[in-house]
């Protein structure tokens, strides 16, 4: 009976719904035209890093800006508003300072990376012992490193596809533990960015299984210029270090979630979204307020042009800086529902010139009309299917789930990124606009489009 | 016999040197050339920028700088290397932050105006009031001020000329006394620049006779933006500033001169140069370690070239960005002697573009040699005779003396004027090395020209 009855109301949802009533393509055009004026992705990024400002994770800007998200996706008209609430550990940054003591007394600015240690509260000085990659680091001999204060540094080149991240970041991401191990007393590294500004980049590292927290700090490119020219004289260098940075406990965080719900509840749920919470320095505009905003702003469009097939669930994810938390709770929590697609949007507000996919083979000719209506975004597709990726949806895609990525511009991306230059400033907002454009034209494919995109990892 | 005696003597020397031996233009072009290949310039910046860094006026710092200077300059090869020392009010910058309390909590970046008082020790809260110009906030009503944090904006606009900066300035110059006199408890100016990072431009302003000094700091753009959408919004703004800046006593500082000897002691003196203090903030890269190793560069290129007609001074000034100490010291203890000439270069290191005069009428066909040698290096002259300055060779410039200008490109001069980012990678050594060639090229003429450039205003 119950089995019956519920076959009957899937038929007679299809009836009043049918399951293959896609999105023509003047309707897609007609919407993501439309969204070239979009405003209200400048409105959210204004408000956010305005009334909010920097939203460390776990910190109490967070929670005053899951106030703020949950009040705005309601005025907003999302349903099933509501926040997912975790715990994090918690990372103080204090304060950090680095004097050359010897040769060259001078000052030298920097930040510490997230999950450092603190000096002793005197301070700690050493020599400075420098290498030009995180090879040269990883073979040095521990004799020559222990007790000193190890220095890495790097040429980072600006990339449409931000690709110089993955390994030029790994100095940050690994180069701790690395230090930590061979028994430095601390590691300074040059800012894992692009820019010539007297503006660190700080940033995630966990430390390693067995390697002991030490301090661990971001110099500003123009400072690790310094201290190259000052190693390079040949004398003997001599730092000291004053951090105050330390972890503190558990703090609460929480991924705030929203829905346009589907006609469909078995067609899937399409996850878009960015994160909420930012690094400290900034008030994170480009990183990540844009991305809640322009997801937001395009799934408001949907919404507004008509109840969808399928269910869109706008995630602005907490606590993605310090080890995708948010991500990790929703997969937790949501991993066994039925999602169809995941696409988040986390690499700044310039213009998207890339789409990519990574679905079903037996899907690849359903992104054809996907990449039709970007096109003339002036956006192309990316043959090769596999390689969209996302932050805090890569928990969740692990599970089998399908992801899009409309890849932003990097090319100035990483001159601000976790840096005190992450402000609103930097969002151009005709740019944001066009990424608007292209999320509302993802979306009004993708969410009226019977396809199964993938195979689903977990079924009901 | 002694009148005899001394003629014999000048005619001697006429016979030897002749004193109408002006340099041909083909010579002038060769050492202008040759210059293109400059290194000094590059290795003077970036030696006083790496071995001292930042130079603050009275610091121990710009104490090394001197040493640094002297030694260079004796390596060099200049005559009667030695330093004028003098003492300077000594200002302590300390530390400043500010919270906003109400109604978004979040920190802004900002930091102290030269001179600038400190708060109470356990900090000052008040509301905010905001200006968009001077005008207004001379215009306020004392009891709408009274208790209240001043705050003014503007907006600067960049300029190859620079010009901007003499009425916007005022807001920095002028500012803290009006908002002191009309009863502020403090007062925060938008830095006096024009670019978009979070570093705020730092400078001197002074005490208007009757104006109790006041916590007066600069907001970095980003945040005076910021301050500005809040402020917008229509609820009352309160901050809390914590700012430790006070004067400590008086220091050492002192101007560093070098000289070329000229073939004839009384054709007069030609005086070039920068200043060696910097701000804080920076290492002083284009301001002003540039300034002082173009013009070093140039006239170490014209002695190299053999003995000039006039005597080339090279005064590296101290203590320039708190007051001109260094000038006016340069004018009591040396402003009865016979100068010629006066031309400092003050205003970074991108390339020259203009020949601006300050000399008498007669002498005006004097300068069509120097703007036909530096013609070729894309530098045109401003016809209006009468507009050249300097700042340290202000206070010399008084007694009458003429004035040559090379200006410099300032089109990304007030990006990073005052901040932290002024740092030796801003320098372009192309563009460093086109100063040099002009300053050589203008040497190379008025070196060795006995054209009287203008009224002496002290003869002997």
């Amino acid at each position: 009976m119950m089995k019956f009855s519920k076959l009957a109301l899937v038929a007679s949802a299809a009836l009043s719904f049918p399951l293959n009533a896609q999105a023509t393509p003047q309707e897609t055009a007609r919407l993501r035209d439309a969204a070239m004026t979009d405003s209200l992705a400048w409105e959210i990024t204004e408000g956010l890093t305005t009334e909010i400002g920097q939203r460390k994770a776990g910190s109490d800007a967070e929670a005053r800006a899951r106030d703020w998200a949950v009040a705005k996706l309601k005025a907003l008209g999302f349903a099933n508003v509501r926040v997912d609430p975790f715990e994090v550990p918690y990372w103080e940054r204090g304060e950090a300072t680095a004097e050359i003591v010897a040769p060259f007394p001078q000052s030298l600015t920097l930040t510490a990376l997230g999950n450092s240690a603190g000096t002793p509260s005197k301070g700690l000085k050493a020599e400075v012992i420098g290498f030009d990659s995180l090879a040269a680091l990883s073979a040095a001999d521990p004799a020559s490193i222990k007790g000193k204060i190890v220095f890495v540094t790097h040429r980072m080149a600006p990339a449409q596809d931000g690709s110089p991240y993955g390994p030029v970041g790994a100095i940050r991401r690994t180069g701790p533990s690395i230090a930590s191990k061979l028994g430095a007393a601390a590691i300074l590294i040059r800012s894992i960015g692009t820019d010539k500004h007297r503006n660190p980049h700080t940033g995630a590292q966990a430390w390693a299984e067995g390697a002991k927290p030490i301090p661990a700090l971001a110099l500003a490119n123009p400072d690790a210029d310094q201290l190259e020219r000052i190693l390079k004289r040949g004398q003997p260098v001599t730092i000291a270090l004053n951090v105050t940075a330390k972890m503190a406990g558990k703090r609460p965080s929480g991924n705030v979630i929203a829905e346009v719900p589907g006609r469909d509840p078995n067609a899937g749920i399409i996850v878009v979204g960015g994160h909420l919470d930012s690094w400290d320095l900034g008030t994170g505009a480009i990183d990540d307020a844009s991305g809640v905003a322009i997801t937001t702003a395009a799934a408001k469009r949907i919404m507004d042009a008509g109840q969808p097939l399928r269910t869109i669930r706008v995630v602005w994810f907490g606590s993605e800086e310090i080890g995708l938390f948010g991500g990790i709770d929703y997969r937790e929590k949501h991993g066994a529902e039925k999602h169809q697609l995941l696409a988040e949007s986390d690499f700044g507000a310039d213009r998207v010139w890339r789409f990519e996919t990574n679905v079903a083979g037996a899907a690849l000719p359903a992104m054809k009309p996907i990449a039709a209506a970007l096109s003339p975004l002036g956006i192309e597709q990316n043959p090769s299917n596999g390689n969209a990726s996302g932050s805090d949806i890569s928990e969740v895609a692990k599970l089998g789930i399908p992801v899009l990525e409309l890849s932003q511009d990097g090319t100035r991306y990483f001159d601000l990124h976790h840096t005190p230059d992450d402000t609103l400033d930097k969002i151009d907002p005709a740019q944001l606009r066009q990424n608007v454009a292209a999320w509302t034209a993802m979306l009004s494919v993708t969410t009226n489009d019977p396809t199964e995109y993938g195979p689903v990892a977990v079924k009901k």
